[in-house]
């Protein structure tokens, strides 16, 4: 659907509400129609700056038009973009964002129920939902408006699709739990399976029931095969706007605070309490029954092992060498301690060492 | 189903066979109706207490019933407890554990089999099962009394599942693996999937046919979305009682012993040999081709690169820091050796500078 | 399917194209009708001999036929191997790994369609593919000679399946998306979910469509759970050959070389390169935005936050120690900065301390 600079322009500047003054520079009737990176993108494309490292990119650029920042802007095209319109904003980013939402809208939910779905007659499916091809809906379920659950989707009794929310193929969503609103939950992602609850008992495991549920916000995306586990006796709770990646892990009782980013392959053990606005970097683990304070950064592959109670920027990765520098330094983080002490003694033998040395100096 | 404290406290002692002595400190006679944390729970709730850090809450717990180990008792309630019933006994997270089935029992399997299921004629389906929606059952399949088999759940040929137990909604299981009785399978959990095996030949991999299967013995649970794979010759065996949580991945060949639990997000290479009653911590990694002693605790995001024959518990992760401290400490790491030498260079000279030193003194 | 030594023989001779020369030493008429491995082979099965540390168990084996090395053979039976043939080669794992596919032939698709499967009426599905029950097939969707797809598969609007691919049960194939010839992905494999893009806004986060797609090569083969992501603009690449495990997660626009092979666990984020003939070891996890080079290994658990221009091997994982010595030693390394400097300050002063030291010996 090709549109002009002018067009996308005043879409944008809609979809944000009128949050996200930009300025056109070039000529507006330029047509765009679709988005790419700086090096790929050709006339009828729209690229982005996302750094000035990527200053030769942008200057050489085909793409019809691109969004940067102001300063980037006077610092790369002083005379301005010889070849195409550039977008200058406060936040470029959110801008394309934007501009590449209107050029590639996702498609929206023909209402309709396919034939070989398997709809428990106690479901309340509003007629402006779409159930795909052997999608099994128990009794008391409950999907609202323009959701569209894929095919293979399984809803357990009682479990709520608020409206606008996209299931992809192969959902499950246990018995009770409640999606919100504009979510997008992809394939094999599963909401609300027990949590890992068991007590020793004369060396076997006697399980916890768990009887909460989940709870997702409104505009919760979800990723392929990652997993929310149900509150054993109270909810799990995603608040609105958190984004989860694939491959995640969240226990069960854990709350995560509203527009938190969790990136891939994160485990999130149970009762954990992440706050608002965090972000989880790939493969962090998060201990449970700790809080982490709203804003706080994770590093990738960083262990959180106790609360943090200040935002801040955490890293915990062993760092990456030649396997064989790596033999001889790893081994040597063994006797850190025994190191420490070694240090210690020649301080002291030092000091002793100066003290007698001194005193014939000092008395002659 | 609301009951008194005194039926609870009977059919606790049924459940675990009279192996959990109780004493009932109160009015017997107290109607609970389901659990819940300390803070949270109500006079028709039972609540438990972990641990004396959470002395405060238990105090002013409002709950129907608190049971709590017979010191904390004496610790937290010297005169009895007075806003209601106390249960003491040794064990009380497994009393909770027992007395938490009885409030909230699974619902078992109605038998039957959905009409659109599509069960092979050489499936042996016990009468007292349950086959949902869509379920896939290939030939040879056997199915006992009361197992639960979910909508959408695959059985490969020759797949046998175990009396009483039950697969959650889209469980795959390949050809020719078992599982035992009483399991509890998530959704997304993958019995059987070929084990990652190829030789290397000219630049490519030429795969090693898996010909062996996967065998859960009773009382396993499986976490959603976690995997084992099948043996490459041989199976690939879980012992009894095991509890596996979510996103757990298990290689082939492996062989972990009973009653052993596994917490999220754990990869266990192929061929290792897990002892019995271990703990993994969540996100700890194991080697392929190796043994872990009966009894060892594995802490939380842990590499296991080599045996372990004494039962202890492992550590290995590096610790959180803020980032600029990490940035700064973690370089660091890769001269241990080269700081190692100069405290050695340190202590030869000092060494070296006192004998001289002590010289003059020694011969005047 | 029992056939003798001499008939395998041939058969891997045909398999590997000549390429892969090897003698037979005993008789050639023994029959052989599975593989095992060393210890527990009896006469009808064909083992084979990894490594020189199982020197006792080849000598002991009653394995009717073992694969090894010439100087293996040289060093472990001077005077032959009496209990059975011994098959001499430059390659015995790949020799094994070709007579294991001979003994264990896969099964290939009997063609048809399963009738309770979901076709749409613009699929293409060739004669000779198989649909199994239940599988949903979109519009535009391409399925070539002999592939199988498997119960509760979902292949969305446009995506292909090659010659000869395997989709073993409930895999996800996102719209678009295109699977090469002769690839095998197991169950619960989700390929072309939407990649983890979205732009800050007002303390929100706005989605970027993602509109790239995946591309699977020939002959690759995806664990079971793994999650490959579509492109956010151009397609995320899988190269022929490529090996990934269960539970590995791939981020979008990566780039992935031939015959690359990645153990389970893995993540890697987004626009990775990965070039050919890397092997990343069990749960490393790889940074977005670099570039790794041919040839590269990553030691498991490993982060990866920088380019490899270079192959080699590397690592960075925390070594395992007992729980109570790694809290002594763990906290040091919070120290390594302060530790360098009382090292540095004790090199100043011992200089310095034998500077007047030496003064009066030299200046007599």
């Amino acid at each position: 659907m090709p549109r002009t600079v002018s067009e996308l322009f005043d879409s944008v500047a809609r979809a944000a509400q009128g949050k996200l003054p930009a300025r056109v520079v070039g000529d507006p009737a330029v047509p765009i129609e679709g988005v790419a990176g700086l090096e790929t993108a050709g006339p009828g494309e729209l690229a982005f700056l996302a750094n000035l490292r990527y200053r030769q990119q942008a200057q050489q650029s085909r793409a019809g038009a691109v969004v940067l920042a102001q300063d980037q802007y006077k610092e790369l095209f002083p005379r301005g973009r010889e070849q195409g319109v550039a977008i200058v904003c406060d936040a470029p980013y959110a801008w394309f964002a934007f501009a590449a939402q209107e050029l590639a809208p996702v498609p929206s939910a023909t209402p309709g129920r396919a034939a070989n779905a398997a709809v428990d007659p106690q479901a309340q499916v509003h007629p402006g939902a779409r159930i795909d091809d052997f999608a099994v809906l128990g009794p008391g379920v409950v999907v609202e408006d323009g959701a569209w659950i894929g095919a293979h989707c399984f809803l357990g009794a009682g479990a709520r699709v608020g409206a606008g929310t996209r299931l992809y193929a192969g959902v499950r969503v246990y018995h009770g739990c409640r999606i919100g609103r504009r979510c997008i939950l992809h394939s094999g992602a599963v909401i609300g399976a027990d949590g890992f609850g068991f007590a020793p008992f004369q060396g076997a495991w006697v399980k916890i029931p768990q009887t909460g549920a989940v709870e997702l916000g409104d505009d919760v995306e979800i990723g392929a095969n990652s997993t929310i586990d149900r509150g054993s006796a109270g909810d799990t709770v995603i608040g609105e706007g958190v984004k989860i990646d694939n491959q995640v892990q969240v226990g069960h009782n854990c709350r995560i605070g509203a527009h938190t980013a969790i990136a891939g392959c994160v485990g999130i053990a149970g009762s954990a309490i992440i706050g608002a606005h965090c972000q989880l970097g790939g493969a962090s683990m998060i201990h449970g029954h700790l809080t982490i304070a709203d804003g706080a950064i994770i590093g990738a592959g960083t262990l959180v092992s106790r609360s943090l109670p200040q935002p801040d920027f955490y890293t915990g990765v062993f760092p990456m060498m030649r396997n064989r520098d790596w033999e001889r330094n790893a081994a040597l983080v063994r006797h850190l301690v025994e190191m420490r002490d070694r240090i210690r003694r020649l301080e002291r033998q030092l000091s002793s060492a100066q003290a007698p040395q001194n005193r014939p100096e000092s008395t002659p």
